[in-house]
């Protein structure tokens, strides 16, 4: 048993009925699915929001007692079990499925949503997710954040690293880190998101995450081919690879194709025996060129365009792009910022920035121009060298404002090492610095980028 | 000057003609291309490979001399030139790049080598980059992934970080990690190649990244669309983003416009101005479901295919690969390990393994199936319930000896805890205590899982 301290301020925090000692309630989370590893929970604690998680884990680190993090208890190496009396935090309420943000093909998604939940619901907005595996009734978003799940998608969509554009976690000592505004471009710092998928609950309890979605792919057609061996599916890969089309490949052998069949009475797929077997799919829209041109034909933002199916045409509507930069350039010695919002903010980024920038010189000349999707414009303003601090200044606090990012592309470096707090959190500055000091103890490697030694 | 000893012992290590510290050589490598940020170098040393890195970095560290590294020079936050007497370490000689290897889709290529030489050595073998921007001349791979370059593919391929598979890198005590197996799925522990992606120099000299290719997408279209406001540029990509062919989606706006109208005489795109101006690309193959069966046809590998281009059909054949699981279950408990290798080993590991279990215990019976493109293979061993500790044994050392992880989607939990040291190096392991201890310093989470603590 734990301390009577403990468990009383666990209650406080969660409520009564979320706080489990009775040891048959608690035995179904003692034990995974394999029936390989169990042990035994102080209590089970069923916070209901991430308040409540940084609650119980500053109390669970005052009283110096280990917490264990579940979420669908699918996992298979014994990571999401207790030990020997850990606290055993589940995330079955962390149940927010927010509505699927369509401008940007994201979602936020509470820690304890199961996969198949998270599926229906962004298929109903006319997307799909990335990643998709066996377990999708009980697998929850943290736990395949947790365990940078995979499945058949990776071919196409990558892991579960891949679909995480942000994440809301907890450390340890109950601080909480949030970067859950949905920015596709983002190098300010290290990406703690990208170190917290795959640390299985050693690092963070995971509470929240903004997934990346994707287009519903129209399956045109799988194949299930006998091949001579692995290296012959391993070769047939390679030569079907650069269709650019695939979406799944799997391999099987003889051996299990006779299980199979003894299982489940299907027919032999093919008129002979082979020992091995690949199992290919091919996924996208029929033409895209007439599609393409269908689509922009109903989109009633559309005043007029130019559309190009050869080279040398699109070549030339690239040129309006590309030579910006260059035309700038003519023009003076512009002041370039390179920032991101979420796209929703996008139009109130480009029409606060004149005023924001005329506040500073009045003479300043604007030009904007940069990536749609990911809401990354590249602020030029010329006329502004005078003044390059305090024309910086104000747009970095407008994107701020925005939940923008001060640096979309280009980092932090030195040049905006003094707004760094703009665009992080305490805690996450925090998280990096004990992570720059754990790797480079003696602060050796470029100092004065990203932090100010000063 | 820094004080002889050090100056000395760099030159042993790099050779005399490799450490600069002539004003005037310096100079080109002590500002950056902005002209902004510029400052002082002790001295500018070119190590021709890792272990020469490594070398000079333990000797710094010995010494206390920080070390700037950089690419080629083309960021725009001063994250690459020296301060104050930093010594600079200049990755251009690390410049190997390898053969593609095109069952895998996957290059590995040293920091120094550049944009545009990666770009052009992949497309002769029939792949492309996934990455593009307009620094391609002189912007390195090691500078691309220290500060997760983007540019205008992001919305189809991904930055920087989504690009690479592994990395190796020099911590500032001259400890060397290395993942440049290509393994796609390897949940082993932390993913210290996504956090180094972004970390601008500030906690390891990258020193070689394994980089995923992409098939080449020819342009099918591209448009430039006036519309009327920033509002509406984001409602139409809203509306076009499910095309699921779309390859960029720019945005600038009038005043851009005349400016790159003034600057190079293009004539207008369009009869008439707009406000803001969005430019969108679609890429994709013609039509997969006959190329997709052309291919097929041309495969000498293939001795028979069956193709289902109907919903009932394909999930027909996927039954024959998703049954697996239940039809093994039926003849028993099987020992389960979830392993990858990389793709050009994954028929040694097929033929290997029924040897390597048949020596624990010849009455094994082993099925196989899995993710071909990732090199993942469940393992399932039935009638080995009494010997399962040395089946896992004899499997795990031999993935580890074909270079593969000992966990492809599982994670490392509690059941694989023995084993890490045989899929991470000492250097990797400490790396990841040492984040651990960071980031929870009274090691209260998920305690047992990951790192052995008994």
């Amino acid at each position: 048993m734990i301390a009577k301290p403990l468990d009383d301020s666990l209650r406080a925090i969660v409520g009564d009925t979320h706080v489990i000692t009775d040891a048959d309630v608690r035995a179904t989370y003692e034990v995974d699915w394999t029936r390989r590893f169990s042990g035994t929970s102080a209590c089970v604690v069923r916070p209901a929001n991430t308040t409540e998680v940084a609650e119980v884990l500053l109390r669970c680190s005052d009283a110096g007692v280990p917490v264990v993090t579940q979420g669908g208890n699918t996992g298979m190496v014994g990571g999401g079990v207790p030990r020997d009396r850990e606290v055993l935090l589940s995330t079955v309420r962390l149940d927010n499925l927010h509505e699927v943000d369509a401008a940007s093909a994201q979602v936020s998604a509470g820690a304890g949503v199961t996969l198949s939940h998270l599926q229906n619901h962004v298929r109903l907005a006319g997307f799909d997710f990335g990643v998709d595996l066996a377990a999708r009734e009980s697998a929850t978003v943290g736990g395949m954040v947790a365990t940078n799940a995979g499945g058949i998608r990776v071919l196409r969509h990558g892991s579960m690293r891949a679909q995480v554009i942000g994440l809301e976690a907890v450390f340890a000592d109950g601080s909480v880190v949030r970067r859950m505004s949905g920015l596709i471009k983002d190098n300010a710092g290290y990406d703690l998101p990208s170190l917290l998928v795959g640390s299985e609950g050693t690092l963070a309890v995971i509470t929240a995450a903004r997934l990346r979605l994707v287009p519903p792919l129209g399956v045109r057609a799988a194949a299930l081919v006998g091949v001579d061996d692995a290296q012959a599916a391993v070769s047939l890969l390679s030569k079907v690879r650069d269709l650019g089309t695939l979406a799944a490949a799997e391999v099987f052998f003889a051996e299990g194709l006779d299980l199979v069949r003894a299982h489940t009475q299907l027919p032999n797929p093919l008129p002979a025996a082979y020992p091995t077997y690949v199992l290919l799919e091919v996924a996208a829209r029929p033409d895209p060129c007439d599609e393409f041109v269908k689509r922009l034909s109903e989109c009633s933002e559309v005043r007029d365009a130019v559309v190009a199916n050869d080279v040398a045409g699109q070549q030339s509507l690239w040129r309006y792009r590309e030579a910006h930069t260059e035309a700038i350039s003519a023009e003076g010695i512009p002041l370039k910022l390179d920032v991101s919002v979420p796209i929703a903010a996008l139009a109130e980024l480009v029409a606060a920035l004149p005023t924001a920038i005329c506040a500073v010189t009045p003479d300043a000349r604007l030009v904007l121009f940069g990536h749609l999707n990911e809401g990354n414009i590249h602020v030029n303003v010329l006329n502004a060298e005078d003044c390059a601090e305090l024309v910086t200044e104000a747009v970095l606090r407008l994107v701020s404002r925005l939940n923008g990012s001060i640096s979309a592309e280009h980092g932090v470096g030195r040049a905006k090492v003094g707004w760094l707090s703009l665009t992080r959190s305490p805690e996450e500055i925090a998280a990096m610095r004990a992570i720059k000091c754990a790797l480079d103890p003696k602060c050796l490697l470029n100092p004065g980028v990203l932090f100010d030694d000063s």
